[in-house]
């Protein structure tokens, strides 16, 4: 198979959209900016949703489905969310086509055009809320717990597969509550998940932090967000948790009864991760020769290649073969047996390297004579012998280390890649020269980190969580600043 | 909990839409057509998708993702399938709003308009063909197995909770092969899938049968379905495969090589079973005490509610509930303790025969000392005390038990409730009294089918697949007909 990567090295922009095609992870469709996710790709959304799912399920949390459209004027009841999101949406008018006069083709029925235009969900608070009001009367009701698994759009005129597309798959998660401190809870609880699952899953640290006014969520009181470092040395925000205060009870009017019989108004989050994680996992752990995969979320774990010539040692080797994916498959590990004879072994290899297969494990003639087996791990590349009675032991530890050293690796060059600095020129400096994260003090003020964004492009991507008190200067402006936030330039 | 469901036998529609509201399944939105599936009905389908999503990836299919978008052009690029689909669609023309010029609200940006409007999916036929033009170049690409997840969009004048809505849920399969025969093989394999679901987990009884030309699928050869008979006597097709003949390969172009070398157009499918099945099951076993749930498909399949005054009886009580509990736990079965002190126990069982949970232990204090538990059902609503030990193992029988006896009385309905008629006079009156399937020699023309129709607001559900040779007469022309069709008034 005729790779031909480009390098991450000469150009990682090029590389990223060649990966994601070669690799069979999503493709651009024939509308512009929406993405098809092609089978490969989809598996690993679905491994990524149902580790979520269980996450938000075992933290009480239960699914529902909420309309895609959503009326015109149900956008406009909270005013910065209409802000946010009014310049880059879809606009459903009309209900109807017909043959057009030419008898070529059809088109729109002016006569069915709708009374009201209907948006297609950008973010679906608005809808949610408007339902809520029937669902909550008394704190008897509350908290209310629910997930959406949906798609949503959002006209991007620029776009890229999974980082950013007009149309995306995500979950948002629409919460209520009783009390402020009750939502904030749960608002932090889900920032925590989030962490969790990028840490452990995708084998990704992130930094937990809140974003300042400036980059909150349309609609919100706080956004808290993680943010990870890609291997070109920007952010990426891989999700939200925002704690909507009262605004979207007010802008729909949800009130609740509390113990006393007095009424109040609801308290709200929202929470969400879309097929953007994709983009990440992709970009914060491959190589040139493809996809590197953790363990823990790749569709196929273990891929067993024969190198036979003929039938018949096909059948001697799928034999052998066949114990060991039995022995796999009962210990819950995922395993392909590639048993194709239109490709070579070569063929082969490169194919699951391109894919991002996390052990290979090859059984040849001579091996069977020996009582051998190669087992190959995909991150380092190292490949050894083993007796092929060890080889479901070795497998077994192998996906462990694998899972450990590529976020090992992940961190390590976070921690390489993050720069303290004091002034503006160094900021400047280490902005064009490495990138990644750089911690630096800022005076709290919009406009500074406006000014700070038009002159360098890099924007504030959070207050960490666990920013040390640290009296200084604001890098932009020399007012005083108590802790340093973390500025990038961003996907 | 005050139920006052209406009776099926004053108001069966009536009941219906009560029954989804008050079971917490569904509900209408403020979009018109558009429904909010609630976490209890949304926790019902979920386990529908889990299931189904089981037996596609057993016979080799994936999943992926296509646009919700679909350019006007391409849905008329094939003849019939536009025709089908064009009359009720949901059509974006506008990709942005702006602020209304009296500063209330926004208005649609003139400015902002498509060069080319976009359909909502109602289907995703051409947009996948589109797709696969690109994936196809010989037969070792072949057969491409692929499924979807997704919501759709057509516009329906007249919408009903689950049964009909302008937006549902569904999957659809959309295969691609080298032989007119295999693609065959596919469509009759996933009907018989779609049948194996029915009968065996959602305990529906189901006729399956082709379509005659009328009622086929827009852009399909041949349309195979599953017919299930509700309880008001009315049919309700569950689920439909198509076997597109080369028609969406030709519209797109999509051709491969075959092994002799020779280029010719690729054989198609697709087939799906939406939200509709959620309407389906619950008329298929409900009644005027609330939802009916097979044991299969019952987000809670036993529910423990203890009977208790004050919080050490409870603590007792839990004590011991808590080791049935686990036990079931660990036999994979579903159990939620309500252990609620704002509610009484009979309101408790009302709300849980309303949601349709099968099996319901009470646990007393006089049980306590008594060592029993009392166990009902809710199918048959028989109840009956047993040895606390033997809890485990009555309600894993019982499971068993009540997933066939639904499924025997649904069937014994269907089968009271399916009629020979020779004449059509007798059809008319079948129709009128008592409904259901009616097996009736017809002419085989669609001009008889349409008028047929027009008089008696039956249709043809289906030739069944297992129909026997018989020589007949046409109820409405006389002429001669070799086999009886099913005839029904339908959902």
């Amino acid at each position: 198979m005729s790779k031909g990567l480009p390098k991450r090295s000469e150009d990682y922009s090029a590389w990223y959209n060649e990966l994601v095609k070669r690799a069979d992870l999503a493709e651009n469709s024939a509308v512009r900016g929406c993405m098809v996710i092609k089978p490969y790709g989809f598996s690993i959304w679905e491994k990524m949703q149902s580790v979520l799912d269980k996450m938000f399920k075992d933290t009480g949390h239960s699914n529902a489905y909420f309309p895609l459209f959503i009326p015109k004027s149900y956008l406009s009841k909270e005013a910065s969310h209409v802000e946010g999101f009014a310049k880059e949406c879809a606009v459903v008018t009309h209900y109807r086509l017909k043959n057009s006069p030419d008898g070529k083709g059809v088109i729109v029925d002016p006569e069915a055009k709708l009374e009201e235009e209907l948006i297609v969900r950008p973010t679906s608070e608005t809808v949610i809320w408007s339902t809520y009001k029937n669902w909550i009367q008394s704190y008897r009701d509350l908290p209310l717990l629910v997930n959406q698994w949906a798609n949503v759009v959002r006209w991007e005129m620029r776009t890229r597969l999974f980082l950013r597309t007009a149309e995306f798959l995500w979950q948002e998660g629409h919460t209520a509550h009783s009390t402020s401190q009750e939502a904030i809870r749960e608002t932090e609880q889900m920032l925590e998940i989030y962490g969790n699952f990028a840490e452990q899953f995708m084998a990704m640290p992130v930094v937990k932090g809140k974003k300042t006014a400036n980059e909150r969520f349309a609609g919100a009181e706080d956004t808290y967000c993680i943010e990870a470092l890609m291997q070109d040395g920007k952010a990426l925000q891989a999700g939200t948790s925002h704690f909507l205060g009262q605004n979207f009870a007010k802008a729909f009017d949800v009130k609740f009864a509390n113990q006393a019989g007095q009424l109040d108004f609801v308290w709200g989050t929202s929470w969400g991760v879309s097929t953007r994680l994709m983009g990440a996992l992709i970009m914060a752990h491959s190589d040139d020769e493809g996809l590197v995969l953790p363990p823990a979320l790749a569709p196929i774990q273990v891929v067993i290649v024969p190198i036979f010539k003929g039938k018949e040692q096909l059948e001697l080797i799928r034999e052998k073969a066949d114990v060991i994916r039995k022995q796999l498959l009962a210990k819950g590990i995922s395993v392909k047996f590639d048993d194709r004879d239109t490709q070579t072994p070569g063929f082969k290899f490169a194919e699951y390297e391109l894919k991002g297969v996390p052990v290979r494990l090859a059984l040849g003639a001579r091996d069977l004579e020996n009582g051998t087996i190669e087992i190959a791990r995909r991150d380092t590349k190292e490949k050894k012998s083993f007796k092929i009675e060890e080889a479901v032991t070795q497998v077994e530890s192998l996906l462990t280390d694998i899972q450990q050293n590529i976020f090992n690796k992940a961190l390590k060059f976070r921690e390489e890649n993050t720069t303290k600095v004091d002034s503006f020129d160094e900021f400047v400096k280490i902005l064009d020269t490495k990138g990644g994260f750089i911690l630096a003090h800022w005076d709290g003020t919009s406009e500074t980190e406006e000014k700070i964004k038009e002159e360098t492009k890099a924007t504030i991507r959070c207050i960490p969580l666990d920013a040390k008190e640290e009296p200084g200067k604001c890098i932009y402006t020399g007012k005083p600043s108590t802790k340093r936030v973390v500025f990038a330039r961003a996907y």
